[in-house]
C-alpha cells in the first residue's frame, strides 16, 4: 500500500477541493454573525500560515491559542498543524497561575489571543517566559491600547500575507499536531500531545454511523469550547466532511444558541449537560415556539447527563440525545450511548437507562473494567476501574512525572469506576478517589448520593469514606 | 499517542467482545442454510488458526483460498492474517493457466478449496510448485475420492484443534494481510498485496456515512465474491461493526438472492450490474410480491450501471442504488455516488445522472483527472486519465515489472478516462486503450457507442480508432 500519511493536510485539501462553496458561520459577538465559505477559509488559512512562517514559525514550535469558538480559531486549527507546528489550545477559564504554568511548560512561542480576552493575558504577560509574539484576533482590533509586547493584528497579518503559500507535503503522521492540558484533581495541569494520526483517526470515527455520523449534509454546532480537547474533535472532522459549521463565539447563552439552531438549521450539536439544562429551560419557557426540528442529534458529555434531561429532549422534542464519554487523554471520544438493534424492543424506561450510560466503545478502542479479581463480568453491577487503549489515546503526559501513575502496561488508567452492562456498555459509577472500599467490596458514592437525594427530607448531601477498623472504610 | 497498530486482530477481538450473539448466516448449498453466532465464529476461527499453526503456518506465508462466499471462507479471512500469514484469495473463474500462474507466483503453501470446486484444482495440481497442503471446505467432506496430496478436511481440523489458541499481539500494521490478482487486459494477472493498515482504514471508510455507513444494525449481503478484492471489503468491515452477515454461498441465482433478502431482512447488499439486472427481472416477473423493503441500499460496481436499472430500483422499489468505483489496486472503494446536499432540489433526471457516475472520492483518497494540459476543469466535459493515491491504494504489483507502468510519482495511473462534474464527482467515460485521440482532442468511444445505439436501425456496434494522416486518429 502507498505510504500515505494520516495528516491534517489531507483534510484541509479535501475541503478546499470538494467543499469550497459550503459555509462557516461564525458569531463573533452578540450582534454580529460572520459568514465565509470554505474557499475563503482555505485562502485565509494559507495566508495566515504564510504570515506565521514570516514571523518565524518552525516545525515543532508550540503555538498557543486563547480564544472562543470562531472562524479565526478554526483557521489557526489548520494553519499551525498543517505547517508542522503544534496547536496548543489554552483553557481561558483557568486561574492565572495555571495559565502561566501551562504556557511556560508547553513553551509556547506565539500566542493567539481574542481581543476580548486580552486583559487575562495582559495580567500574566510578565510571567510568560517563552512567548515572543502575540496575535490579537477580533473584528476591529485596535492595538494602540494593547499592553502586550510584539502584538500583531490577526486580520492585518492575513491581509498582508502572500497568497501563494502551500502547506508542506512531507509531514509525518506521528508528529505532534496539537496539545491540551487537563486539570488534575490536585496539583498542576497535565499536558497531552495529539499527533496528526490520532486526530485523523479520531475524525474518521466521528464520521461513522456507530458514533455521530458526521457528513456533508450536517450543520454542526460545537458548543464545547475549542480550547477544550479540540471541541471534542468537531472542527477537524467538520472540515474533512465539509459540514456547514456554526461557531457560537463568545456569546453562547441558551437563548442565542437556540436562535442559531433555529436560523442555521443546525443538525448536530455537542456540549456539557449544564448547557442542555439551560437550553431546555429556555425552550420550555419561550413565549414563541422555537423550531429545533432540524436537530438530528444532541451530544452530551463531560459529566453525567440526568435522565430527566435526556427524557425531555427525546420524548418531548423528539431529538436523540446521545451521551458520549472521553477525556482530554483520549482525544476525547471513547464511547457513545447509541441504541443497538437489541434495544429496539425495549421499554422507554430501559432505553433511557441505556442512553444515560457512557455507551459502547468505538472501533479500534479497547476498554477493560478491572478490579482485584481481573476483568469484571458484564453484569451491570460489579465495579472496576476503567482502563483504555487505542490509537487516539495518549501514552504519556507531556514532560510530566505523573505519567507513570496513569499510563501502565500500555493502558490509560482513567481513575473512573465503572460497570459493564450485559450489552457491553460502559456505565461510570464513581471515581477512584471518591469510591468507598468497604471490606473488599466497593461502594459507589454516586449511588449512595442518588439514593439519599430521593428522600424528601434531604436537600443537599455529601457522601465520603471514613476510616473503619473492621471494614477499612465505611460511608 | 499510543502506538496501537491498525491490525485485523482488533476487528476480531471487537466482534468477540461486543457482538458475540449476532449471527452469520451462510448458504452452503441451494437447500442448506447454516447459522452461527459471532461467538461460534470466533471459537472456530481460533481453532482453525491453531490447526494451521500445527500444520506449519508461518508469518508471511501465503495461504490461498479457492472458494465461494460462506462462513468457512470468513473464518479463513481472519485465521490467516490475524496469525501474521497472508490470505491470497483466488478467482475461481480464471483459466487453468492463470490459476496455475498466480498460485505459483504468489508461492501459496497451503490452499483452501471448496469441495464442489475440487475438480478445478485437481486438474492443475501437478503444476502447482509450492502448495504443500490442501484443506477441503464443505459440510460433509469425503476425502476418499480426493485426488489431491496432503488433503485435510476443514471441519475435522477445526474439530480436533486445541481451543486455547490466542492470536499474536505484536503484528505490524504495515505487514501484508492479503493479496489478490487482477486480470490484465493482455498478459498474465498482476498481484496486489493488502496490508493490515490498508484493510483497517478501508473498513473504517465503509462505516462512514459518506460511503455506505455499515453499522451494527445492518444485515449485509455481499454478492460480489470473496475471491474478488475481498468482496469489496465487506467481510472485514462487517466483523468490525458486528453486522448480521448473510453469505450467499455457491448458489446465488437472482431468485435465491431475493429469497435471502426477504427472509433475512437484508439491509445492504453489493454486487455487479449484471446481478442487479437479473434480480430486477425476477422481481418484476415474480408471481407473488417479493418484499425487499428491508433494503436501505444497493451498491453496484465493477462496471457502469445503466440508468434504467438505477431508476427501477430507486423509483419503483424505493431502494437507494449507489454506484461505487474502485479497482483491485484500491482495496477497492475510491468513490461512491451518494447524493450531496446540493442535489436535494435537483430533478429526478439530474439526480439519476449523478447517481450513475462514479461519485465523490472518499476521505483520505486523493484523485486527479489529468491530460496534456494538467488537471481538467470540473466542467463535466474535459476528459483526462484518472489517477489516485491514498492509504488503501497499492504502491506496486507484487514482484512484477509492470509496476512501473501503473505506479508513477506516488500515484496509481488507472487507465480510466474520466471527467470531473461541477459537483466534484468522477464520471468514467472510457479507458485509455479504447480512447480515440483525434487532432489533440479526445473522443470517447463509449459516448459514440451510446449515440449509435440510440438509432433504431443499429442493432450492434463497435467503435474503434483508425490511424489518420491529418488527425492522427479518427473513429
Amino acid at each position: 500500500m502507498m505510504n500515505t500519511q494520516l495528516v491534517l493536510t489531507e483534510f484541509f485539501k479535501r475541503a478546499e477541493t470538494h467543499f469550497s462553496q459550503k459555509q462557516i458561520i461564525s458569531r463573533t459577538s452578540e450582534t454580529k454573525i460572520h459568514r465565509l465559505t470554505y474557499k475563503d477559509f482555505s485562502l485565509r488559512t494559507k495566508k495566515l500560515a504564510a504570515a506565521l512562517e514570516k514571523l518565524g514559525m518552525q516545525r515543532g514550535m508550540k503555538i498557543g491559542t486563547f480564544a472562543w469558538n470562531h472562524h479565526r480559531h478554526l483557521e489557526v486549527y489548520f494553519a499551525v498543524p498543517c505547517s508542522g507546528a503544534v496547536l496548543h489550545t489554552i483553557n481561558i477559564r483557568l486561574s492565572p497561575e495555571h495559565i502561566i504554568y501551562i504556557i511556560n511548560h508547553a513553551e509556547d512561542e506565539i500566542l493567539f489571543v481574542d481581543a476580548d480576552l486580552l486583559p487575562l493575558i495582559e495580567a500574566v504577560q510578565s510571567e510568560l517566559k517563552t512567548v515572543k509574539i502575540y496575535i490579537i484576533m477580533g473584528d476591529d482590533v485596535d492595538l494602540s491600547q494593547c499592553k502586550l509586547p510584539n502584538a500583531y493584528s490577526y486580520e492585518k497579518l492575513v491581509a498582508e500575507a502572500r497568497d501563494d503559500f502551500e502547506f508542506p507535503q512531507d509531514l509525518d503522521e506521528n508528529s505532534p499536531a496539537g496539545m491540551c492540558y487537563t486539570s488534575a484533581t490536585t496539583g498542576l495541569p497535565k499536558g497531552v500531545v495529539y499527533t496528526h494520526r490520532g486526530i485523523v483517526l479520531h475524525s474518521m470515527i466521528l464520521g461513522m454511523v456507530e458514533s455521530f455520523g458526521l457528513n456533508e449534509r450536517d450543520v454542526t454546532l460545537p458548543i464545547v469550547p475549542m480550547f477544550h480537547v479540540n471541541a471534542w474533535g468537531f472542527p477537524f472532522a467538520a472540515v474533512n466532511y465539509g459540514t456547514t459549521q456554526v461557531l457560537p463565539g463568545p456569546s453562547f447563552t441558551p437563548k442565542l444558541l437556540l436562535e442559531l439552531i433555529e436560523s442555521e438549521k443546525v443538525t448536530i450539536t455537542a456540549g456539557v449537560p449544564t448547557i442542555w439544562l439551560g437550553v431546555l429551560q429556555v425552550l420550555e419557557n419561550s413565549e414563541r415556539p422555537i423550531d429545533i426540528s432540524s436537530l438530528r442529534t444532541v451530544i452530551s458529555g463531560g459529566s453525567a447527563s440526568p435522565k430527566g434531561l435526556i427524557k425531555a429532549f427525546e420524548q418531548k422534542y423528539n431529538v436523540p440525545f446521545i451521551v458520549g464519554y472521553g477525556m482530554t487523554e483520549t482525544s476525547p471520544i471513547v464511547s457513545a450511548s447509541n441504541y443497538t438493534s437489541e434495544m429496539d424492543d425495549w421499554s422507554h424506561e430501559e432505553k433511557l437507562e441505556a442512553r444515560s450510560t457512557q455507551g459502547a466503545p468505538m472501533s479500534l478502542i479497547d476498554t477493560r473494567i478491572i478490579n482485584e479479581d481481573g476483568d469484571v463480568p458484564a453484569d451491570g453491577k460489579t465495579m472496576g476501574e476503567l482502563i483504555i487503549r487505542g490509537p487516539w489515546v495518549a501514552s504519556e503526559y507531556y514532560n510530566d512525572e505523573r505519567t507513570k501513575e496513569a499510563f501502565r502496561d500500555g493502558w490509560l488508567y482513567t481513575g473512573d469506576i465503572a460497570v459493564r452492562t450485559p450489552q457491553g456498555f460502559i456505565k461510570i459509577t464513581d471515581h477512584t478517589k471518591d469510591l468507598i472500599k468497604s471490606g473488599g467490596k466497593w461502594i459507589s458514592s454516586v449511588d449512595l448520593e442518588n439514593a439519599l437525594m430521593t428522600h424528601d427530607a434531604v436537600f443537599e448531601e455529601a457522601v465520603i469514606a471514613m476510616p473503619h477498623p473492621k471494614w477499612q472504610e465505611r460511608p
